[in-house]
């Protein structure tokens, strides 16, 4: 091969990494100084696997088992825990074991794309709970129990799972899981909550909620390198979950052996502990992001979803930016581009009209800024 | 939670790390100093989808859209590449594309066990071929058409793919795939190359072999963090393997959207400059396996697999080595401990009467010194 076209591959920089990130996938996974330690002690391939007797949930070093065996279960309040290679790959786990071809699974309108595509992997069809629109688009989780009546009596197929987003990826509403929780009982249907902006943001409490999984994004969540997640679940999933081949008895089916064989793992391990940390400070994080709601609002930048708001990820609207837009010379980008200039990183290119962004790591006065921003451009 | 107990996940050592490495798992997949350098430059969350406009694939800066559509294609002779998570979820997802419920994959009996578990995975079945079984364990390939006909005229199944593990990973043996492919064609089945040992150590032309699929693994065989993997592919297969959603038109079903959503990928296209160079340089690695495989002899430890051999993953065994461990105090741990004494990685603890190996990254000096010490056991 011709090097000279090989050499963009070596000293890639990223350009945004000092900036002030307000990109909802970015905010809740950037690495702590611990994980940047261990991304180069841990970075050769499969590193993690020095002292691997055949499954990765029991290697002792790095303790990995302790980490997967007793303190993820601690944390999520589940009685088991598994390593994933992010949230999608944990639902497709948990659907893949549980539903066969042809099943349904109930899904909230505002669940992450990747949930459907998991189920359309495996040949499931999709039975989804609408919200209540615009401008909450909140799920009412008692809607759950009509689609299962509905089901029941029209398509009359098995439905092998209730899926709820929580909180979803572009209202960040936190919708009533414990309400659902009592209708998957009543009905006796497994429930998996998505909670890849929830697990490691905020406290989240699987046996509490009363729910049989919970699925974690490490890189979304945790600050982590990507890609890595976890499922938390009863013990009652267990043996059917992680069910072991009949070729290798030591060998998990659903993981395929392993899954996340390298790095990412090292670094969810050593975030950890400022992460155990941060959950705690939850009710601050809400406090920043209801402020910055309440600034956006008086410029005449609306937020859409719940109010007052539980999260940090918002959704954000405003006619008069899109007019703005109209206006300048780089039409839609403009609003990209001034933010960019002012060193203000995780709007999508394009965006004016309606945009979602997330407070979670921004300090409150970066937030100022980023107000003064708005502000100035609103001005325009 | 309690810190107290949290300490221990911070400030993670590798032991291992400066050590003569010949532990097949890990020779491949030392970083080099651009990739160690990207580690810390893209290693927050998901940090690569910066400007990600909804493919993995097709991202720009960094070059993953070049490196994937361009340069790999290239590098592998194939028509199409794509990036996943491993080579065993490269294997699984073409077997999702490819097979349903009941069907048959025909293997080689010296195929990794996740190649089993990936089949297991989607309730597919499995017949295998037989190797020559000791000392050679070679695979012949016209051995796949006996299989086929054996399905064909007993169990009557639908037969999806042929899997062929080149090299396997217990004695690195390379069986011959252009005969396989013939049979393939012949039949119309499709054919499947596991490469984990083979790309990034050596020239693998999909094209040239003329079969459907090539699996890599970055982890594996091209000095990459882990977990990461590549699937070659012929044309015919992009739109299968490939498939978009039907719910989001630019969203790959098998991919689940996108794979390696984090710093795996930027290490693969940081070392890949050095990989595509040191696949030129096989010759010599041949030639280094050779050489020691011949001084092992001489010790009285065996080489078993192909002779002479044509791949730096050996398997030794020697009757002496366990009669010498019997008389130990840390009976079958002395060998592995003696090793680790004299800063030598790689021999499964407990092992003494067979064992396997990798020369891929040390020297022949570092060579010469595991010779020694294995001399100096030998005598003891």
């Amino acid at each position: 091969m011709e090097q000279k076209n090989l050499r963009k591959f070596e000293d890639m920089k990223r350009k945004t990494k000092n900036m002030i990130n307000i990109d909802p996938l970015q905010t809740g996974g950037i690495l702590t100084d611990k994980a940047h330690q261990v991304l180069n002690e841990w970075g050769d391939g499969y590193s993690v696997c020095d002292f691997c007797a055949g499954r990765l949930e029991e290697i002792k070093t790095p303790p990995i088992y302790d980490f997967v065996n007793e303190i993820l279960p601690e944390f999520l309040d589940a009685d088991v825990a598994c390593i994933t290679h992010g949230a999608r790959e944990g639902k497709f786990m948990v659907m893949s074991a549980l539903a066969k071809l042809g099943d349904f699974i109930i899904v909230d309108k505002n669940a992450h794309y990747t949930t459907y595509l998991a189920a359309e992997r495996l040949g499931l069809r999709i039975k989804e709970v609408f919200s209540s629109c615009y401008p909450e688009f909140k799920i009412n989780t008692q809607d759950y129990e009509t689609a299962i009546k509905q089901i029941q009596k029209k398509e009359k197929g098995h439905i092998s799972l209730l899926v709820l987003t929580y909180p979803d990826g572009n209202y960040g509403n936190l919708p009533d899981a414990k309400k659902l929780c009592k209708i998957a009982k009543k009905y006796k249907i497994p429930l998996m909550i998505n909670g890849a902006y929830a697990v490691g943001r905020m406290p989240v409490k699987l046996n509490e909620i009363g729910a049989d999984f919970i699925i974690a994004s490490g890189h979304k969540s945790m600050a982590s390198a990507g890609p890595v997640g976890i499922i938390g679940m009863k013990k009652k999933w267990e043996d059917i979950v992680l069910k072991k081949s009949k070729y290798f008895k030591n060998k998990d089916v659903e993981a395929l052996g392993c899954t996340v064989r390298g790095v990412p793992i090292v670094t969810l391990m050593a975030s950890f502990p400022y992460v155990a940390e941060r959950v705690e400070q939850w009710k601050e994080q809400v406090e920043k992001a209801r402020w910055f709601s309440e600034e956006m609002e008086k410029l005449g930048i609306h937020q859409l979803g719940e109010k007052p708001h539980n999260h940090d990820l918002m959704f954000f609207e405003s006619e008069k930016l899109y007019e703005i837009s109209q206006k300048q010379k780089q039409g839609g980008f403009f609003l990209y581009k001034e933010l960019k200039k002012n060193n203000i990183w995780g709007i999508k290119p394009g965006l004016t009209k309606s945009f979602k962004l997330s407070t979670f790591s921004a300090t409150k006065d970066e937030l100022k800024k980023v107000l003064q921003v708005f502000s100035k451009i609103m001005k325009s």
